[in-house]
């Protein structure tokens, strides 16, 4: 199991708008081979930045990346240039191997 | 539902002393009211560390928040200071409320 996470530092009081994208986007996951599950996590907040990321579960790291060289990928991110105001600098990415599970 | 992860620095050639000391520790965590799954996580690895996080999930923050004013989180914990040498610095704490999921 692999799990793809994408952190974002979203600008103060933009929150709300940043959740609204994520709920209205067209991701077509679940059609995707090898996709789980998908959570948006919302972290702490200070002055400077709401710490948000994504949080995706795969069967294993080749169905990510498989999804990362699709059409559902490219449209899933289609616009996401627009969006870069309710947000400072770029995503981070970081993908994790399960290695334990209770 | 809210995400505890707990980001280890392991000092490279000490990844499977570290596996190995989560794989033998007797957390009691299904015990726990509130407690949902666990998941030790491998992340990216470059020439100074390798990047491991567990990964808890709960109901909720105050089931989160019970266990770690209890007994079992107390006995979890326990020795933790001899198992220093394995990571750099100290475990950094980063904790999610799930707002999305599909």
């Amino acid at each position: 199991m692999y799990i793809a996470m994408n952190r974002f530092q979203v600008v103060p009081g933009e929150e709300a708008a940043f959740e609204q994208v994520w709920r209205e986007r067209d991701s077509q996951l679940e059609t995707v081979p090898g996709f789980v599950d998908f959570k948006l996590l919302k972290g702490a907040t200070d002055e400077k930045q709401t710490l948000y990321s994504s949080h995706t579960v795969w069967q294993d790291y080749a169905a990510f990346e498989g999804w990362t060289k699709s059409e559902a990928f490219r449209r899933a991110h289609e616009g996401a240039g627009d969006r870069k105001k309710l947000y400072l600098g770029h995503p981070v990415f970081e993908g994790f191997e399960v290695v334990q599970q209770s």
